[in-house]
């Protein structure tokens, strides 16, 4: 019952800003002395913070408000994606602290160095966290693959050339982590940290396409937590085989692989010789092969805009197919779940100028005699710091919802 | 807040059934006088009943408990489709009262007279209702097709012919009418009164194919309530046109009008002749050649499933076809949205011993190598009676959820 309430006046001050003891008793129907008592303990806990004396409208009385504190408690959000690594610690009032991004190639890389990568930046993060007051309480880490929420397993992640990787235990962080897939982060980090919007579909463009779907405010993740695999949604049931082992699925069209062969760039199929655990000893008995058959890099999309820049045929032509297979999963989509907006983000920024109007045209073709309109085709703002931003959030949602858990330890 | 506490004892009573007050003070961290005097309120409502006296466990004092009450409150679940009407009564306590179904042709009916039929039909059921000591306090009308819930409008439900139908308006019955989507309420139905699953896609085969995406026992609706349309996700994005302006949908590999033309039986487009408001008129001038293109109609399925039975080869041979198209798109939707079991109601429950394997086979194609698991394909039991069902549950959970608004009227 106690951890019931807490959580309902935490949840109060949190949605409504700064509020008074008595507004928050009027509220939520408990006694004042009971919220009194309940908001001491979450002053005690570095949760909330008294801000100063305001008027009280209904009675004129001056009452001391509280609202939720910066200064404290904090959270952290990492990412392991394919060329990056991210951390941001970010405060109970979703205030972003620090940022730290390392530049680095993971895609031949054992799942225990580039974690021992990863620990080094957050611990470097935390302390300095620790330096300006704050007490990070939990992280979370994005990854590009669908993950086991209860074991902090990473099930499969092929860019990264990861199966069942139990990357939560590996991390060895000293606060708890939880491990999510990077398409549902990006989607709350749009959510949380991006453009105000709360009912969108964020199409995350990596090598692999993953969705997340908001709906008023909140995320959508199926039975399981695997939902948003926009990428192997089918385009054509007779296309190009998939790694899923379906054909035709939008990532064979849409995805960076794709899009980077179909431009001339690059070979499609690195992960084929990177699945198990890809392991460094492959990548050096391998590496030479691999970079000659050409395996895409972290530079691919800025060579793929270089190349759209000059006009570039080969590159028009696969964004033009790009935005097509992107119209057309997305109309599936759309008939299945009805967003209110799409939202691209990943590689779909920089491409945005040249797949945009094909995907809306699509959409329009495909569903416009359906409805009264087509939703919105735009951009994230976040672009890559979608992800992080969202893992960091999701650690802030937890605390609001529960800070009894935090009270004990 | 007493509208909140009122629900909140409501609630607690409908998911823990029989209860003491005393428990219920526990349960909620309300006081025992306000819990007693909500329970006094809730009583003279008739929604909830002292039914004795137990045991409490912990104090070993026998109190009185109280359940929600059967005997009073009802709602009416009404459902108009393409070959009959059906109404059903269902107390609170959620056990079906009365059943009244009608057999009609309503494809080239005025929207004007099937609403006149089903209000007769309606009405009796109330009066018989009220002889049974049944009051009935709302409604739900499930039609084939997008609704906008909040003026009771049909925006277009093609298989009966109606584009911006103010359904809700036209049927007058003495009580508040929600108008919403059949393939929403068939899910619902089968969740409430089916076979126990509270995780799983529900398909509604009929011309249309329309979904229920039931997660964690609630229905998954979309940011404007449009979700589940699965029958225009892209199965072949080159394939037959589609009423929708696609082309390749699934309704044209899986509709019951698709099935019907590959088996030989009737022309599929009879949708075309009967857009705007399909009148009587229109049908009386253009049904005999109607008649000789052969429009589908009611027995349609038990014909196909004759031809089936037969082995007739084209029948085979579309059911095939449709299986394999159903297990595309559902390929898609398991991607997009990760339901744990797929529920094939409507024409599939007929046509499954033809089509499941086929279904299951693309679908472990296509899903084998990504999930431990493809989600598992049954078919639903309450066949027609789901949507009519799941509209009276509709009302029933309404009330629970918000009994102040009944006991201010």
């Amino acid at each position: 019952m106690r951890a019931r309430n807490l959580a309902l006046v935490l949840g109060e001050v949190n949605s409504r800003g700064p509020v008074t003891r008595a507004a928050l008793a009027e509220i939520t129907g408990l006694t004042k002395t009971t919220v009194s008592k309940l908001v001491a303990d979450l002053i005690d806990a570095g949760l909330v913070v008294e801000t100063g004396a305001v008027r009280d409208g209904e009675r004129g009385r001056p009452g001391v408000v509280v609202r939720v504190s910066g200064e404290h408690v904090a959270s952290v959000g990492l990412e392991i994606n394919v060329d990056y690594l991210a951390v941001r610690v970010v405060d109970l009032s979703r205030t972003v602290r620090l940022r730290r991004t390392q530049a680095v190639d993971n895609r031949f890389a054992q799942p225990g160095d580039v974690v021992a990568l990863l620990r080094d930046l957050a611990l470097k993060a935390v302390d300095d966290a620790v330096d300006m007051g704050l007490r990070v309480v939990g992280g979370v880490l994005a990854v590009p693959g669908p993950v086991d929420q209860r074991t902090g397993t990473v099930h499969n992640a092929p860019n990264l050339g990861w199966r069942e990787v139990p990357v939560a235990a590996l991390l060895e962080l000293p606060f708890p982590v939880q491990v999510e897939n990077e398409a549902n982060l990006a989607a709350l980090g749009e959510l949380w940290f991006g453009s105000g919007l709360s009912d969108f579909l964020h199409v995350s463009g990596e090598i692999g396409i993953g969705a997340g779907l908001v709906v008023r405010g909140s995320l959508f993740q199926g039975s399981h937590g695997y939902a948003g695999e926009l990428g192997h949604v089918v385009v054509s049931p007779d296309g190009p085989a998939c790694r899923c082992g379906g054909r035709g699925c939008l990532e064979q069209y849409a995805g960076q692989d794709a899009l980077a062969a179909a431009t001339g760039l690059a070979g499609t199929d690195v992960q084929a010789t990177t699945t198990g655990n890809g392991s460094r000893a492959a990548a050096a008995a391998g590496g030479g092969a691999q970079a000659a058959t050409g395996g895409t890099t972290a530079g691919d999309i800025s060579r793929i805009v270089a190349r759209l820049q000059a006009q570039d045929p080969a590159a028009l032509a696969a964004c033009e197919r790009a935005g097509w297979a992107l119209g057309v999963a997305l109309s599936s989509a759309i008939n299945l779940v009805d967003p209110d907006t799409i939202v691209l983000g990943g590689i779909y920024g920089p491409l945005f100028p040249w797949i945009g109007e094909a995907v809306t045209a699509t959409l329009t073709s495909r569903l416009g005699q359906m409805r009264d309109a087509v939703p919105p085709v735009v951009v994230s703002r976040l672009g890559t710091e979608a992800a992080a931003l969202g893992a960091a959030g999701q650690v802030i949602q937890r605390v609001i919802a529960d800070p009894a858990a935090l009270l004990q330890t």
